[in-house]
């Protein structure tokens, strides 16, 4: 049986505290659910000009597993469809799909919407009726409905029949408290599944229980699951893409995202990248943790046979084995990237030979140390140089002094940067060369006299720019733990990322930055050769 | 109907990768979970001096609520329990309870301890018959017992009926793999629990599941549960005690602890704080994002009514209410702070005073410059203070100088920080000071030396400690752009975050680091003045 994910990151996933994407990154999210396989990507809510801008420009972009949708709720009390800015919105959205929520607990209708029954049956109707007209494929998210049917189950399902009615494909259950049990979750779907198809499930993990309760719907006959990567969303996050997929697909035979499904880990930790937050390893199947085992028996028990200690395959996800703490991402893609740099350099190295085996051994050591190269190609791509001995040196660091310097009057409520002077001593082909940069933040002044010293000799150096700058502390003993830079670069052309990791964040947005300049100087002198 | 629990913190959350508990630690773990009020505590196993030392010094701990247990296994195949140093250490130990574990999966029996399953039943009862001998309570825990269940019924049973027969007060059904659903849980408990009373149950989060199948368990008669704090274990983690037990206690009306489910969200922070890892502040119930509401409409309908969007209520786990000021939430989150804020700091002020609305305008511009007061509450309130002309200058920085300096033969490929330096002037009560710190990097330095500067003012500042640190640029012009930084401070009792913006990661750093110590000099002073 064939179950169809909405994937809703963007939106409930965006609900949750400390969550934030750009459009940038919702664009890159859309991309990797899409290829990932989801039925449907929710992208957002349009409630203002930036979301409005951010919606227009998914006008060109063409997606080829997953239909878009856009998030509304009914009219007001009283209102009319066509009167309400918020629906009228979502009908002018170039997506196909609109998913709205309305009420199903009478308990909401009389104290929070403040209406009546009737009433709410009625925006119910003519909001779907209208998104309808407009050209939408409408899913309903009824909210509360757990809730509302343990109050009167009535009421409830007559909220889903007047959604059906009005034309909605999918009438979704929502569990949005996240206060039911999986059995209560499972008897009520049932009851509903036996009166009407394409119901969907909507859970949240207020209990702990949210991949619980979203598979007990899926036995009780739900066909539509709402979920969200790694589980972000309001208070403690929605169901958990990550989780509930491997458990249908792989431990109960139902039909998600086929082969697909082995690019798992790999998305979700492009996803969490993207929303700038750390990626809990203890996530069940993608986890850098899911498969590592700790206890000597186990570990014992594991390497007589992984039956003994593994629920499934790690391979199946796209994770890995791990006896020990260390290289937490997952190998095969690292082993996927070496083996594309040895096609495209042509050296006539396989990934058998002892060279890159040492490579491979080099990359697993910096990984252990919180480099993320998942991200990040051309670092890994120097980084690969370096090990296997074929790094070219275009210019040698010998010498950075930064100072920041605020003397006198500093409001203590003031928040205009200090002025930083970095003074960059290089050598190129032997000659030494100093510069002077200046500028807001030790950072930008590196970067300016880094350039300065650069462009002399390498012209592209002028055409670059950098597009992004993201800082991440790696574990928890804040300003003297570790820290990972990366950043983005561009030449107009191509975009290409680079990462440095020290305790230090200057040390590592330095290496960050002499990447990115020694990968576009490689770049050029190569494409020189080749002509 | 009672639950017995049996913390495994100590045991099963230290097999999980990176956690490490000191034995120090491990006795703040043990007083905050006897206050707490569970039945047993696991401490640990017996393999080496240290372990051994360790349990020594349990001699002299007393407890007023829980029994104490050493962890061990039975005896190898054709060992005699006396002849096992395993054995023999845990049957020394001066604590009243052992749990020890063996085989209940055949397929286990042949492949990993490679033995017969009469070899397998006769280790068994000669164990637990050793440690009953030498005066322990015996907690038996049937590794694999639900896979074990599923090849053949049989010899699991007979692996229970073995334990009880010899002795055992428990026999834990252990889900070792973490692979099973809530529903095989409940059926299979069932089973065994119509045959035998005093069963348990211990489960892995491997599919995310393992408060579900907790849970599931004692609904099917299981009456003593196998927890950690945090769900901190092997791989995915145990089941987490401060998820299942408000479920059980507070959803289902089963009793666990009694009013102590109270100190819940404490004892939760004090153990993880001991481990020495970043709590999850997405958990169930006792995480800071729990009961924290980010949408306008959710805002809006709790603020009319907690019911709407909260489960059970924040204070019954001893944790509260948090309304987030951001984009998605409209104004309302904004003005409800604002009302904490008023009512709290009885000023006399209303929300239509033309100086309330005169700050609300403030914080409005702040935020379209890009600060997130999301939850940085901490420097919400001193932005408030200083919008109301409240703001007290408890320091003032009269001037900073930063020195980052790395000459010589710098390697291209090193990753080393840069040491730097970092000189602070600032005034307490028109006095001037002049304080240096050093560290790895500048965020670093200028904490070393503001705290030097402070702390003979304000010893407080000795006891607080930074836990996270975040960098994220606000638009895509990169160096030169706009950064947010964010940074969470504890001083061991409450959490409390602060946020900087501006061109230079160092200044905003800067704001924030200033924020946070002036916050926790705020609390401090007006707890001074209160008594």
């Amino acid at each position: 049986m064939k179950i169809e994910i909405l994937d809703t990151t963007l939106r409930d996933g965006e609900q949750g505290a400390g969550i934030e994407f750009s459009p940038d990154d919702k664009l890159k999210v859309i991309k990797a659910l899409d290829e990932l396989g989801v039925s449907y990507i929710e992208a957002g809510m349009i409630t203002n000009e930036s979301s409005a801008r951010f919606f227009e420009s998914l006008r060109d972009v063409k997606t080829e597993n997953a239909r878009l949708a856009v998030f509304t709720r009914t009219c007001k009390p009283g209102e009319e469809p066509c009167c309400s800015d918020l629906l009228k919105a979502a009908a002018g959205a170039p997506v196909p799909v609109a998913t709205i929520y309305g009420k199903a607990w009478l308990y909401q209708v009389t104290e929070v919407l403040r209406t009546s029954p009737e009433e709410n049956l009625r925006l119910i109707r003519k909001s779907i009726e209208y998104l309808r007209d407009c050209g939408k494929e409408v899913i309903f998210d009824a909210e509360h409905f757990f809730d509302g049917y343990s109050d009167s189950p009535d009421y409830a399902m007559s909220v889903v029949d007047t959604a059906f009615s009005a034309g909605a494909s999918r009438v979704v259950l929502c569990d949005t408290n996240g206060g039911n049990l999986p059995d209560v979750i499972g008897l009520v779907c049932q009851a509903v599944c036996e009166k009407y198809p394409n119901i969907g499930i909507h859970c949240h993990n207020d209990m702990g229980m949210a991949a619980a309760c979203t598979v007990s719907a899926v036995l009780a006959g739900a066909s539509h699951i709402h979920v969200t990567v790694s589980g972000m969303g309001e208070r403690c996050g929605n169901a958990n893409l990550n989780t509930v997929v491997p458990v249908l697909q792989l431990k109960m035979g139902f039909q998600c995202l086929g082969d697909r499904i082995k690019d798992l880990t790999r998305t979700a930790r492009t996803v969490n990248e993207c929303a700038n937050i750390a990626f809990d390893e203890k996530e069940p199947f993608v986890g850098g943790y899911a498969f590592t085992h700790k206890a000597g028996s186990h570990i014992d028990g594991v390497m007589k046979s992984p039956k003994a200690y593994e629920q499934i395959s790690p391979g199946s996800v796209g994770n890995a084995r791990n006896l020990l703490v260390s290289g937490l991402s997952g190998r095969s893609a690292v082993i996927e990237k070496m083996e594309n740099y040895l096609s495209e350099r042509n050296l006539g190295l396989t990934k058998d030979d002892p060279q890159v085996k040492k490579a491979l051994e080099a990359i697993k050591e910096r990984e252990s140390r919180g480099y993320e190269f998942e991200d990040a190609g051309a670092s890994l791509a120097l980084t690969i140089d370096d090990a296997l001995g074929n790094r070219k040196s275009y210019f040698t660091l010998l010498g950075l002094k930064v100072i920041i310097d605020e003397a006198g009057s500093i409001d203590n409520t003031a928040d205009e940067p200090f002025t930083a002077s970095a003074v960059i001593k290089i050598a190129v082909d032997g000659k030494e060369y100093l510069t002077a940069g200046e500028g807001n933040g030790p950072v930008n002044a590196i970067d300016e006299a880094l350039r300065r010293a650069l462009v002399r000799f390498y012209p592209e150096i002028a055409t670059i720019k950098l597009t992004d700058y993201r800082v991440r502390v790696l574990d928890s003993r804040a300003t003297a733990s570790s820290v990972r830079v990366s950043i983005e670069t561009t030449d107009g052309v191509s975009v290409w990322r680079t990462i440095g990791v020290s305790e230090d964040v200057i040390n590592a947005s330095w290496q960050a930055l002499r990447d990115s300049m020694e990968y576009i100087i490689r770049k050029t002198q190569e494409k020189k050769t080749e002509l």
